[in-house]
């Protein structure tokens, strides 16, 4: 499988870059002392619809060709990927066809109507996802953009890391959490190219660990049942992203919802920002192993901050 | 009275640079466009202690001759100027010592136990505070630092919109919350000293409205029995904010409790921060009255951030 090289993520960069924020790092005196390292928070909630989505979501759009782009977009997604679709898809000025759960926050149906993304509902399992995705694509004609087992996704989502180890190059340590493995692999790979010398950890929900199991395994084990406050990383790993980890990720490391909402409130009550649980989980994940950590420079990405307000967990 | 000189405001700027964080401004089309307007949001939440009332604070401190140093510094406050003095006497390695109400929210009192000042905790209405405030200033010898009704303490906060109008020189219009007026004094004389065309407007609780009224009679009117979501805004104006504020604000606009957690609202949902209830005012006065601010550049202090997540009122 050939991966996207240094260069195709510069250049998905400057593709992207018109469409995007650059988005800023923070750093916490308090969290730091806490943690007993120095901590560089790249804050993807403060990304383009709330979170680092739009970077995979963007690259993806911008490479389609003409013909492709004239019958429009579609995805299945209950979460932010549906968002960033359909906004790639306006700023381009193409149709974008979104196949959500029936049970999917209202923030996020909100959010994907707001970009004038076309909503159809399905049952909330991945069968009827699918199904109902195969029938939106034969009828519009429209490309399956998938949310993170793919490569323009994957690519547009190492963006991220390049803008934090371009501002910040001197990292032991960069996190991330992992869900479906975009994030995580588009993260890996480019850290891998800047400097292999840089660990990358990832941050897992023991409630959904299916990258922790299959990591330890060396063959995909899919998530069932999972249980888990980080609504973002309840899916199972794609086959391009595991392929990503078992070569550029150095460990996987878990973190229980308690220690989740402990570190969300840190970063909420410290930081003043607002956060989805699923992007505290690498900072829970390192409270929880502070020696692997000591003395180091981390670099966390902040995934998002579509969290709906009414049901903050404190 | 002689109220701070440009130069005076500079020099403070210069005095507490280093005990302070230079706040971001941010934006946010999507607000933009519900308030027909540009806003620029000082970002004071970001501040230290997470309020501008570190300014003011530190000034105070840095100021105090060597005599006085030594004895420390006392005052009475349930918000964040006892966290901001506590915290400013920490940095200058001198004692602080704070009557706060037994009432006063837990995180405020945690605050400053964390900055190392002493609590003295006194019954929750403002006859006990003052004797007990006296008794403590009396047995310490400590210099009672006030929270805004003091020129030291309005000339620190004057650099919050020294800096926002550094960064952003074309505002038409400045706001900022106003509860005793330490903020609002500065401001507006910052202001009127950069640019005089600038209006400075300031938001108000209707629910705790005596600097509304007050300034519409001519005379100070103090508030009894104020009732309002905006904790950080109960107190009666100062003699020497009422003064500043007769001289350079242009008007006061008044925000219904639930017109500010709609702006407070719209602050997390969109801006991905956190802010106190007080802060939303502002942002919630110019919602309520879009005609006023209609294509206008409108810089908005964000005077903090030091919320109770438990308690938020979504």
């Amino acid at each position: 499988m050939n991966f996207p090289t240094l260069s195709d993520i510069r250049a998905a960069h400057d593709r992207i870059r018109p469409f995007i924020h650059r988005t800023p790092i923070l750093t916490s005196t308090a969290i730091n002392e806490i943690a007993g390292c120095e901590i560089f928070f790249k804050c993807e909630n403060f990304q383009k619809v709330g979170a680092f989505k739009a970077r995979g979501a963007a690259n993806a759009v911008m490479k389609l060709t003409p013909g492709q782009r004239a019958k429009g977009v579609a995805t299945h997604s209950s979460g932010n990927h549906a968002a960033a679709l359909a906004r790639a898809a306006s700023v381009a000025g193409i149709p974008s066809y979104i196949v959500m759960p029936s049970n999917a926050p209202e923030i996020k149906k909100k959010a994907v109507k707001g970009y004038g993304g076309e909503i159809i509902e399905c049952e909330p399992n991945l069968k009827a996802r699918e199904t109902t995705l195969e029938a939106v694509v034969e009828r519009t004609g429209a490309t399956f953009i998938p949310p993170y087992d793919f490569m323009d996704v994957i690519e547009g989502q190492g963006t991220c890391a390049l803008e934090l180890l371009e501002d910040q190059p001197d990292l032991d340590i960069v996190m991330a959490p992992v869900g479906g493995g975009g994030l995580l692999g588009g993260t890996a790979l480019t850290a891998h190219y800047l400097n292999p010398t840089i660990k990358v950890i990832a941050g897992e929900p023991t409630g959904a660990d299916d990258a922790y199991r299959s990591f330890h395994a060396g063959e995909i084990i899919p998530q069932t049942g999972p249980n888990t406050i980080a609504d973002g990383l309840l899916t199972s790993l794609g086959k391009l992203n595991f392929e990503l980890i078992q070569r550029y990720v150095d460990d996987i490391l878990l973190a229980t919802d308690p220690q989740t909402i402990e570190a969300m409130r840190l970063v909420y009550e410290r930081m003043k920002i607002v956060i989805e649980p699923s992007c505290a989980v690498p900072l829970a994940a390192l409270l929880a192993n502070k020696d692997r950590f000591a003395g180091k420079k981390v670099g966390i990405i902040l995934s998002g901050g579509n969290v709906d307000l009414g049901k903050l967990p404190f």
